[in-house]
């Protein structure tokens, strides 16, 4: 997804000396006797299933929707329907948004619960150029963790999402029934900030569905190299936003480029848009100040501060500050204050600026046009609706009322309660299985949770799934599919992890 | 050249209504008997050879020589030695600079004085998908001012250089001997800020050569599409620069691209840089604010002011700003404040912001790097070798001494006397052929005329010639050879006003 997955592309390090097993597969413990048969039947179907669930990712990846570009909308759509449809999913049709369409679908298993679903069926751009293998290709290839498959996608979330069609391909041909209801939502726009998801709830049949689920999931690739993986209770809010100057809305400076020359006589867009954005922060860029911006920030709970403390205590500061390529945190923050600033504050970050001439060299152009692409980091209880306005109001009353705020994505902050049915059954699954885990209270990044966890559903929702992959949003994109160490799930072990998980649910309350 | 012929690139204002003539043919007027038939003798070779001079400018425009992308770099001087050898020059060599060669040649014509004939051989970079036919074919279209070449390098400035060379190819042809001698002195970097060309006078013999020169004119396509022309008695001098903010550099934020959600946890270069740049001005970015900038800046002159007053009751107001898209001056100053503005002051402009993700849409990373491209104009009496100086320690003192000055290009203010040969004979001819002029203290943009006016020389340079074109380094760059208005001149008039200005140089002191 936008967010998460690409924060663990910078997890990079190359773990050593791993060793082949399969721990994770044989992992349940004290269950029930028929569970445990049900499961070992599952395994096995898993495991009969894997070369198909291998080329299933593989086809997925080799038809890329990408919401940016328009590319394959139709046919992902399309596509979407064929893979849940094989996977049991009944009901299924495309749910009109007023952008690239979601797909809806349900699997009845006439149990007690249900479990809601979220897919993206889109995939961020990319530039062939820059990989190793062609990123639609999705070469098989010796990573140092394992096997992988490489391509646009295989992390950032067909491989996942096809690690959760695997279990429920192991579910029809094991004869075993699910022991959840499923409900399925998919978008083609989660990589461009899932404009128009929220749009699915205006179908009175998709939201109905929606309305049984006990909570929602998003199937993740959530291991680091250890192994571990941390349980994130929600994510920041995001506004992607572009600031424009233009000489022709500001009324000054000229209508389209002109020889820099004039500068002496002209006034310049490019630094009037430099301006405006010095006024949205201080402390060198750290702290928003636009006017009213934490009027509704909550302040981290004594157990948000327990959650975060420990963290601290089991993540190694080097390594993360090696991984990033950062020798210092902002104002020389300790680990522990560092890891609550980014939980808890929210951010003006500036994604990308281009403005005149950007090729080798220079050119002697005043150019008429100037643009910073800004990423504006909500915490809770910020919500866009309340944001946008202040950003807008802080740039007029400043003078800069003509610079266009043309939001591209975004939504509010999410938040699921430490004690809802998602997180416990996650938790239940790790402990069962050994897997480390710590609780987080929100990522830094961000993810369109809120379309569950906020009106009209106000569901919990949480990313849940075992296996390990990087490279989201960044070329050479991977997705372990065998995995040399016991510890980290390979493509089985995830589908295995999916299969628990939706047992712990029926169990859940 | 970099800035002079851009510049009138945004005359693109269409003449209505003119009829064909060639009253600039036959514009001689009070000459000795003499002259006036060797100048007939001379009309009659250039029209022989008009369509030989078409095609010598269209072979040249096939060949460019693009010293940033280092195009044609050996083939662009040894077609400049042809091209000079062709029309008479001797001695021809290349000259080492450090950088791509100068081409050398002298034509000795047994005459009193000498002139410096500045070329360059080199043309902007071209993007071929923003043309309206090829920008390396030259074609040959009907321009509503009559017809024109198509092509990069069509004004800027094979298109007047070659007018130059068929004004010595007609006195080849008809047999007159050429009233002064020549130096020639081509240069292949003219269009990256010419940062090696000042070594050619290293070469002893380039030197004294050059030394001999009473003035020194860069050919070009001075008339505006009215046919009135400006004489610039100098120009600003530049410093083009790259300001790079690095995480690398700085030791602080990321040495990648990161996540952009950890902004919350680490410093950002791009704010660095926006931070810095916030620095270098004041004024909405009108005014220079480095330490120090004014200290050497040289008020304008009584005589200046009066020149610029003139211009400014001759220029049309309106049309100048409807010709840049511009409604306002800097300040809302008037017309006549706004010139004496242009002419004098110094300015910080920011060509090009480019950091992070530039393309459509938003991508959430924190950029490891920012660059801004900045041109910086110098007025009598700055230079480069104090003002580069300057900018850095006031970048150092204010905490930005990580952030790289990169100079990409640029050179000094140029100056030359109103009295000096160059400037009469330009007078001269203008006022036998009833051209009106202007004279004007500097251009507000920039070109390598130090080169010739500074040390070691200390020569009068200046820019000559008639003729029209627009688009220096933009798309569709044309140059008139055939004009409809009979006071603008095509391909033939401009020949003959090289071979009127030599003439004039051979009797001004």
């Amino acid at each position: 997804m936008t967010d998460e997955a690409s924060f663990s592309a910078h997890r990079r390090t190359v773990v050593k000396g791993v060793a082949a097993s399969a721990v994770l597969l044989s992992s349940g413990v004290a269950w029930s006797n028929s569970r445990e048969t049900d499961r070992e039947a599952l395994r096995q179907a898993v495991d009969a299933g894997f070369e198909d669930s291998v080329r299933r990712i593989q086809d997925w990846i080799r038809l890329p929707t990408v919401a940016a570009e328009k590319l394959n909308v139709d046919q992902g759509a399309d596509h979407m329907i064929r893979l849940a449809g094989e996977a049991g999913f009944q009901n299924l049709r495309k749910v009109p948004t007023g952008g690239i369409p979601a797909v809806f679908g349900t699997l009845d298993a006439g149990a007690k619960r249900t479990v809601g679903i979220y897919f993206m069926y889109d995939v961020k751009q990319f530039n062939p150029s820059e990989w190793t293998s062609p990123p639609l290709e999705a070469q098989i290839f010796d990573h140092p963790l394992g096997r992988a498959i490489r391509g646009r996608g295989a992390v950032n979330q067909k491989g996942p999402e096809g690690a959760f069609l695997a279990a429920l391909h192991a579910f029809r041909k094991s004869g075993k029934r699910l022991p959840v209801n499923l409900v399925l939502l998919a978008e083609g726009e989660e990589e461009i900030g899932s404009p128009n998801f929220i749009n699915v709830f205006k179908d009175a049949q998709v939201l109905a569905a929606m309305k049984r689920a006990d909570g929602v999931i998003i199937p993740s690739a959530a291991q680091s190299q250890t192994g571990a993986v941390t349980i994130n209770l929600g994510a920041k809010g995001i506004i992607e936003c572009e600031l424009v100057a233009s000489g022709k809305r500001w009324g000054r400076g000229p209508a389209q480029d002109v020889h820099s020359s004039l500068k002496a006589q002209v006034d310049s867009p490019v630094w009037h848009l430099v301006n405006a954005l010095t006024t949205l922060v201080r402390d060198e860029g750290n702290t928003p100040a636009i006017d009213g911006w934490f009027e509704h920030v909550r302040p981290l709970t004594a157990r948000e501060r327990q959650l975060i403390a420990e963290s601290a205590r089991n993540r190694n500061e080097d390594e993360v500050k090696q991984q990033l390529g950062v020798s210092r945190w902002i104002d020389d923050l300790p680990w522990g204050a560092s890891l609550e600033r980014l939980a808890s504050q929210p951010t003006v970050n500036i994604e990308g600026l281009v403005a005149g001439y950007t090729g080798p060299g220079g050119k002697t152009i005043l150019p008429g046009r100037g643009v910073a692409k800004l990423d504006l980091r909500l915490v809770p209880n910020m919500t866009v609706a309340d944001a946008l306005p202040k950003l807008r109001a802080h740039l007029a009353k400043r003078g800069f009322g003509d610079i266009e705020v043309n939001m591209t994505g975004g939504y509010d902050p999410t938040e699921t309660a430490e004690d809802s049915s998602v997180i416990k059954a996650q938790q239940a699954v790790f402990e069962r299985s050994k897997i480390p885990y710590t609780l987080f209270p929100r990522i830094a990044g961000s993810w369109p949770g809120f379309v569950f966890t906020g009106d009209p559903l106000r569901k919990p929702a949480g990313q849940f799934g075992l296996g390990y992959g990087s490279g989201a949003h960044a070329p050479d994109e991977f997705f372990i599919i065998e995995s040399k160490n016991s510890k980290v799930a390979g493509l089985r072990e995830a589908a295995m992890a999916f299969v628990d998980f939706l047992y712990e649910m029926a169990t859940q309350r």
